[in-house]
């Protein structure tokens, strides 16, 4: 007997590579290839003359951040919920609305976390198969269930859901809340923000981590009704009260002050991916029309996998997954125009 | 039928207040009196040159902090987890190590919220009275357990245990993690970080929030064996990859740095500390000899709440519980000398 038998087991999630190298073109974990905007560096000025207040707590209600989020989003400051990026907001979520002993509904073919959040949890969940063409079948979300979740666009396939589809969920589901996790909203498909009043068991999860070029300061928000987001909070409090460092409030914050250099960032990388798209497809790639900053492609010649060791050894870096249905794929993060025509010249000479 | 059936329900922990007027005394949430190290803003400045870099996820492992606290306590790095904060190293320690169905054991006074954790991710646990001086009796934790929390000192008592009774307390309980939270050893008491390598069962919880003036960055992190910080890990990354940003790794660095500033500070604490221990007594006050940077104070005829009321009235915030065994206590957080003149003249006005 020893104290090993006391330990919960878990498979945890495989994050894509961080190589340590910084001559790689690193198109594997989706981040946003420009900087945060100019505004953070100077917070970041400013924390630092009046650094005395990092010995006190952070605000637990994280007030500043709150505050702007609902200036910027026009949304009550009483309907939003914060955390340290978007898993901590979703694993919040998890373990506060799924606890029914029901199984929880999610796509086969989805960001994987949310399988390794129920397996942690202990929340017993079902996988809805994607239709052929990777498409969500709204109906297949319409069968008794503990709670539902949507990544829109859904990653890894970059395809958006129209938000008819997600309401027909959302109402066929009045006894389960349907979280909608938005981490790529901000590169195409139609927010659920404009219905955070309509329906109250409707909780929109956001990031900053890609849109805003923050993926380095975790900084994740969840919309919905009072109630849902005073659930969440009791848990969050049950958890860690002071979770939002000062810092990153004010960087955050920061950051939501500069809407044009947002709206052309996000629109830079809008172009590059719709020129990728046509580029990839001269070399033998086809892909869904992507809503997010990534393309999901497959070749009508070479494996994936094969492609995915020989970028690698080109140091270029993509995501492949052995996984069932999507092992022939690879995601490729959309870089700056120079990152990828890099990718571009190792395509042209690896499909050859 | 609605989503509400579904809702894990919790009574959160009630973190101190952090009252939005600055013109108040504040000693109730033991926060450090002076600022971090002056290395911090220099960071803080580093970072917002080179801001860019906030773009990418940070290192998973959090590499630059670990690496810096493996340096600074010579310790290996693989005997070291960081987390947001030690509530969130702790959080994730319960989760990770009290996973046998048999019930924890601490103290009935101290830390609450590691009643709240339990109650949370529904482990069973058994409240261990401390004896009628407030003090640890460690032959009350050689019982059947599923793991042990002694927090040293104790808070809110500021009680100290000796490392002798902590041994004991390991080494009859080798099925069983046993958590040392050290919060406040900085500040008296003796470490069990030259035990980490004797105990495999041993984890031993620190903070950046006291000693190092550093709650608003949240900093917290854990030393034990391999095998221990290998389990933590995995459901740290079931739980949040990524959950320390690079920004905080950087200041917390920074703040190891400067080892010189870190020890005239604690020194300073503890001088104001023994001096108030002194003077309060001068007012009626009795208190056990604090190991910590709070004094836990009762007076000869005056109930508590009644002097915190009147404190609060003048704008000096202490920390008063409504909790049995210590209701007529009172926790003060020792801050600067002027902070403490000022604290002096009410209750010398207050016990008149």
């Amino acid at each position: 007997m020893s104290w090993k038998e006391n330990v919960r087991r878990v498979t945890p999630y495989t994050p894509g590579e961080q190589p340590k190298n910084t001559d790689v073109v690193k198109l594997n974990t989706n981040e946003n290839p420009y900087p945060p905007a100019p505004a953070v560096a100077e917070a970041l000025r400013d924390i630092a003359d009046g650094y005395e207040i990092l010995r006190k707590y952070p605000d637990p209600d994280s007030g500043l951040l709150t505050n702007a989020l609902a200036d910027y989003y026009d949304v009550d400051p009483d309907r939003i919920f914060v955390g340290v990026g978007s898993d901590d907001v979703l694993a919040m979520a998890f373990q506060t609305f799924f606890d029914s002993g029901k199984p929880v509904l999610f796509p086969d073919i989805t960001y994987s976390f949310y399988r390794v959040w129920c397996e942690l949890f202990r929340i017993p969940y079902s996988l809805i198969p994607l239709n052929d063409d990777f498409r969500i079948d709204p109906e297949r979300f319409c069968i008794p269930n503990g709670g539902i979740v949507i990544a829109n666009p859904n990653a890894p396939t970059s395809i958006a859901l129209d938000t008819a589809s997600i309401e027909t969920i959302i109402r066929s589901n009045p006894e389960s809340v349907v979280i909608v996790d938005e981490a790529y909203i901000d590169f195409g498909g139609s927010s659920m923000l404009p219905f955070v009043n309509k329906y109250d068991n409707l909780l929109i999860v956001q990031t900053f981590s890609k849109s805003r070029s923050m993926a380095g300061a975790r900084i994740g928000m969840a919309f919905g009704q009072p109630e849902l987001i005073s659930c969440l909070k009791d848990v969050k409090f049950s958890f860690n009260s002071y979770t939002m460092s000062q810092d990153v409030q004010r960087t955050g914050a920061a950051s939501l002050s500069d809407g044009e250099y947002f709206s052309e960032t996000v629109l830079r990388i809008i172009n590059t991916r719709n020129a990728a798209a046509d580029r990839l497809k001269s070399f033998g790639f086809s892909c869904p029309e992507s809503a997010a900053n990534f393309l999901f492609v497959t070749h009508d010649r070479l494996p994936a996998k094969e492609i995915f060791e020989a970028l690698r050894a080109r140091n270029i870096f993509v995501r492949y997954f052995a996984q069932d249905r999507i092992d022939n794929y690879l995601r490729i993060t959309v870089g700056t125009p120079e990152e990828m025509e890099k990718l571009y010249s190792a395509l042209s000479d690896i499909t050859k």
